[in-house]
């Protein structure tokens, strides 16, 4: 795989398939090449995802260090490796990772390109032509003591402790907008619905805190998933066994990528397990989508909530983002929800992305683990997009309608469920069905039919007594 | 695999696992028996699907007639295999289907159980003990000419084809259903709304008509999906090649079989590719998951249309079923299409598993196709249930709330659309505003601003001009 | 809701709808009668679930006796209706569990059903006729500080952990059997695999390790699951604000269903929230989703290793378990694997009904929890029965065909990759591409190029240096 | 909506929210702004789909044409108007569609984001300055007797035909290539395999050809499916009643535009359901995910077929497109078949996607066609992808391994169904079984037991008779 400079412009380099020109100013090389013409399908490079890139410069810095450490490269080989990482882990170079996002062969062609990127770097940082892989060699010196199936999966969990890492602040900051929201909104009066239909009072803070419950518990699940990430096989090498490690590489490397990432990696119990098993991702993508559902349902209350203004529930005033409608003058549309709406169904395909790339893996290894990581950054990161103007661009701009929320508590006939402990079910009932048939309020029915007197009437329907649990009994 | 009486209440059968003792008075035997221990999953037996138990028989008996005229089967034996096989298309001995719908073996168990119930049934009306295989036998004269893998997926299509035309006669119900509807709602003018927000103006007769036509597309969809149905590779045996047949037997078993079912079968043009494939089938069932996603969203309108009363859009009312609540005295609600909701959630998912299982079939066959035919049978069977108590106990009986939408025309600021091609998308913008605001009437503020006079005004504001095309200029 | 007999085979009932005719001997009333005409969908009643019956049973129990403290329900209809909740957990009644598994209402028909059993059995009880409510009411008495929406999900929950537990045990007993096997096969060597071609060596005990291990991982993450069942929100009544209940009311309740369950059942810290959100349901699902997957790579990798006998793989024998073909003679299918297969796709297929199902939530209520329930019923139990086949009828009679894997490791190209620390990645890869080329032994090729001396080679290639880290430089 | 240049390098624009700055050259203007900044999601802008890019302008040009027939728009405004069409449709200025693919708003912002770069090309090439929209307006004139909600339908549906044709091109030369394969090696005899257990004979050439037979098959509903895409809206407005159009408008402009792009397009025959209804994408998504499952099976079956090649099938030889490993000297992987099932996977993905969006529509109109559009383009244009390099990069060049594949048929126990026509299959079952006990050949087996004479048995066993029908009886 050495290489020589055919031009000013080019060079050439071998694999076992033949000889390929490579442009002279180019960091990758052969391998990336081939896989460049192997898959041309979604036109989205490697590069565009800098988490992954990083991470695989940490990977890649972390069995450097451990090589040298152990004997299995020279140190200065290794000192250039680690400093072409560094610049990488720095945002240099991630233009020249080529590679198609969509690809095959699990992996090798991303981990080939970082290998690649990096062997040239350092050969340029050594004073040395690109391509002279005989003094610094892609794969027997940057990727000594590895293989892709060990540094690709543990490349993609880092890059996912990241992401998420991310992803839960913006979670926590929609939570927070939705917990000032049901703190503004603590003293309104609205009627609850099930099923669509009129049912009890609540207040809208009850209405809103609900939001941000969700939020948290979704943050604490996600976090749980997040925790599943931080499992490395690093040092298993083909499948699992180890082979062409060291027995001090893989607690070596692992404790140096800890130190470079700052995160509290840990070995995988069993590594031939851990090289072909991609369940935490099923899980990590489970957590997702439950985060996306309820979302969505957000999205699609505040929808509801805000429908009309004139012909629909009208309950809450969405902020005004646009011009709603190219025909439609004055039209204002929820397009913040709905584009949150949006985004929840495509992280709920790509589970379905995952789960079905996750079930094909077979015996030692899992190939499809690209499709697996694309889709699961794109979950990851088009979800905190979708929290951030969420948060930014509706939730904290909503404002109440309240003299109208007011208006239907007193009109409801929902109220007759207040009646149940002192009428008994089947008074209420008929109560509540005249009132409905009649558009008259219940009070006014129970008072006129003289089932109870006006103090107790007006005890029993105190908000303070519609939305939370009371003693009616002496 | 002839069989030795030990007692009155037992019988002996072997296979080539071995002897085991078979109840003297059932019809399926020892294949069916272990079938059972095997696949002890979900309770449900086969004999519980009628339309796949008379397929099969229907596929047994066209075998039976063509392997008599090929002289493969003799006559008296031919015989009683097809006069077993009349009575359990008449309606007998469904109960000895004893296998689960969840199995193993590409059905092999279904289709071993079936030769079972149709040798023995044979056997008696030979007059002889059941079990006696060596005078008439399962597998040697029931299944003679054929394989699992032929009879199996031809029994499927036929009894899709059945299923399939009971729910497009339910579906037909459905929208005759709603074209009533929308007869009778056809002079009420109410608001059409875009993204939950008041749009233009439209008939309830144009909106409950859009139900109607979504369904009549879907019946043509699905009407296509059906004919692909009728393809058989009925004497393909084991992989299409049609090893152990007679170059006559499978154009002649696909001409019985067309004539027992009346339907009009025809021989895949290539048999081992459609031995292998099941492409027909995941595109039966994306239609089914077209039809799901239709029905929910017109139920979901249906739900949403009639929210409230007091607190909701209140705009039609679906029939009373059932008391709502538990605890909401008089509280009613939309039962009918919150089932068939679930339904299609439902269908959606059974698309999901057909998907899966479509996938993983292998070289020459698709064992999954067990997991395929229960999903479609759901699919099918759930779809036509829920059409038609959505037809009887909801559409049927909705009513209109007219007053209420009169209404909320009149007053709404969508009106405003109606005047761009005559006062320009910004003047109408301003006015719509302004009626949003004030809640005043678009039409007063257009006369008091002065940018029409009332004659040209009324005539814009005609419902028949709101509700269709209109050429404004002279 | 009174009811009059009108004959000796019938009574009256009536609700807010009018009255309709029950028979006399039915312990359900007419709510579940209006249901089982409404929802006429899957023909599988919620009786044929005894964990849900069973669980509502525990949540009407424990109700009766905090309502009884709390003096809500005196002593004496208390008692009875704890006697007739008793029975039904014992078993009785089941069969008037009557209406459908699918069905609208949110669940409100269940718990009408459970209202009504457990009213006229409580009746008896007293020495009452059946249907006399003025005596003691299924809504007004046994469902005394209740709604629906705390009730059915509350014992969802409740049937969850349990079916969840027997699960459990299944998926520990067939860990168990892959450990046995592993141990067995621990000396064997034998070829790994990635991407299906050949890799580097390693034991078929650490392969058989491996599925064990993913099943202790599973376990671990189900186990965690079920932890989110047990925050239940009984009390919460129609929305959670807890309407209807006195404030002790929640806390005694959940005090006692706990101690009735042996739970460890905890109130939600968000009544609220809880009774509208089902993303513990939609987890819950994701994870199984994650098991139902590697359960199917699992098998997966079963039916491939077994493959041939003479034109597949064919290191392992799966036991036989029956004829596998009606037209094959002699041919054995891995036919337990392939149902644990189909299970797999329709656990995939149930989650995405739930998700579906999960996001169409609205407002303060999810009205489509039954098909939640029915989806996570079938999921659970079909993979507990999966297991248990996979466990008993294939796992532990599986054997190995020694020899020909011995055979198969020393032949292998793969064994070059032993070389790579000795002899470099590019001479190792021209080493392997002969040993392909010809078919000629990696061994022999390298004594022959005069690589290494037999000795060294001995030693690179032996079992233990293959099979884990390898320190090769003194 | 006019602007006031600013500066050199800014211009204002104002719209109902009030106004901004936008950079003086650019050709989008406050609207698309808006969007950009309500939208930060995926970062892919619309421009890169120069598909969608071309069938807007063809919209657009075929709307300004019919509006100047009627008189809507002075035929100087339609004249610039449609040569700025021109100009997008021959490629330019895609990159001033800046918009994010992923959107809320129905497409607003794409439809906003066409009438502004239209409006402000067509004001250039009237020699005045961009944003002087007094003169020539992006919603007034450009979107004149338009909205959203039949523009950008109408635009998706053109898009699709145009792109699915070019999927239809790549199709037929895979299938083209699988025919070559299939005639190549029509006389190799192998073993057929149901459930990857030896099962009978076929030749290599019936088992390509299936492959090409499925491809067909595919592109037959593929084509239907396509002309579900030619029924546009073009001329329903908002909610499909026609409102601010003239009557004569949408047929005009159907038929302006069906010159325009050649497509055979015609109008929807009822407007307000068109509108409203996403049913056809849905059923060109589930065709598509055919597509997707059977391309999967097929890959499935080129990786086991390949698998190896010692240890594995080894009956054919993709060929070498890469380095397979970075640690496996010499490995070669199925990387193409591999990058093929992972866009399946993807556009399974999508569906489920698509499923989701469509099933969310409410009332009036599908608010998630954006999402629809999105995952549309991508398994489409995946899809293409990935079957021109699995042709050019795969199937053209596999070699099988015929010496192989000859021994195998001839040691084959699967040779035992030939015999059950004259031997029975009982008797054929026992001689199965000892050919696999033993390793012995069937027919050595055969002869011994003097079961057939040596020249019936040549005469059973030949190829022809084997891999297709065969009348045994004289």
């Amino acid at each position: 795989m050495s290489s020589i400079a055919t031009s000013d412009r080019l060079r050439i380099e071998h694999d076992l398939l033949g000889e390929r020109e490579i442009p002279a100013d180019a960091y990758w090389g052969i391998h990336s090449l081939r896989a460049r013409e192997n898959f041309p399908i979604s036109g989205s490079a490697i590069g565009g995802q800098p988490g992954l890139v990083k991470a695989l410069a940490c990977v890649k810095m972390a069995a450097a260090r451990a090589n040298r450490d152990l004997g299995v490269l020279p140190a200065d080989k290794a000192g250039v490796i680690v400093q072409a990482c560094q610049e990488i882990i720095d945002g240099a170079l991630h233009e020249q990772f080529i590679v198609d996002v969509i690809q095959g062969g699990a992996g090798t062609s991303t981990n080939m390109n970082a290998n690649e990127v990096i062997a040239n770097r350092a050969l340029e940082l050594l004073g040395e032509a690109k391509g002279r892989y005989e003094l610094l060699h892609p794969i027997q010196d940057v990727n000594a003591s590895q293989s892709t199936n060990d540094v690709y999966p543990t490349a993609l969990r880092i890059a996912m402790c990241f992401s998420l890492e991310r992803l839960l602040v913006a979670m926590a900051e929609l939570r927070s907008a939705f917990e000032a929201k049901a703190l503004e909104f603590g003293d309104i009066l609205k009627m609850g619905r099930t099923q669509l239909q009129d049912a009890v009072p609540m207040t809208m803070g009850q209405e809103f805190l609900t939001y941000a419950v969700m939020l948290g518990e979704d943050e604490a699940r996600l976090g749980e998933a997040r925790m599943l990430m931080v499992e490395v096989n690093l040092g298993a090498t083909a499948i699992g066994t180890g082979i062409n490690t060291d027995p001090d590489y893989s607690p070596l490397a692992v404790q140096y990528l800890a130190e470079i990432t700052g995160l509290p990696l840990v070995r995988a119990a069993n590594m031939i397990e851990a090289t072909q098993d991609t369940g935490a991702f099923v899980q990590l993508s489970g957590v997702l989508k439950r985060v996306a559902c309820k979302l969505s349902k957000t999205c699609n209350d505040l929808r509801l909530l805000s429908s009309g203004p004139q012909s629909g529930l009208n309950e809450i005033n969405l902020p005004e983002r646009a011009a709603g409608s190219s025909i439609m003058p004055g039209k204002v549309n929820p397009i913040i929800p709905e584009v949150v709406n949006q985004v929840a169904y495509e992280v709920i395909g790509n589970d379905m992305t995952i789960t079905m790339a996750s079930e094909a893996g077979q015996l030692q290894l899992n190939a499809f683990e690209p499709i697996i990581a694309w889709s699961l950054v794109k979950s990851i990161s088009h979800l905190e997009a979708a929290c951030a103007t969420l948060t930014h661009n509706c939730v904290k701009g909503i404002t109440a309608n309240r003299e109208r929320l007011a208006q239907a508590v007193q009109r409801s006939a929902g109220l007759a469920t207040a009646l149940n402990p002192v009428l008994g079910y089947e008074a209420a009932t008929r109560i509540a069905r005249e009132a409905m048939r009649t558009g008259r309020p219940v009070a006014e029915l129970v008072l006129e039919a003289g089932l109870l007197d006006a103090e107790t009437l007006a005890q029993v329907l105190k908000p303070e007594v519609l939305t939370k649990p009371y003693r009616y009994r002496a």
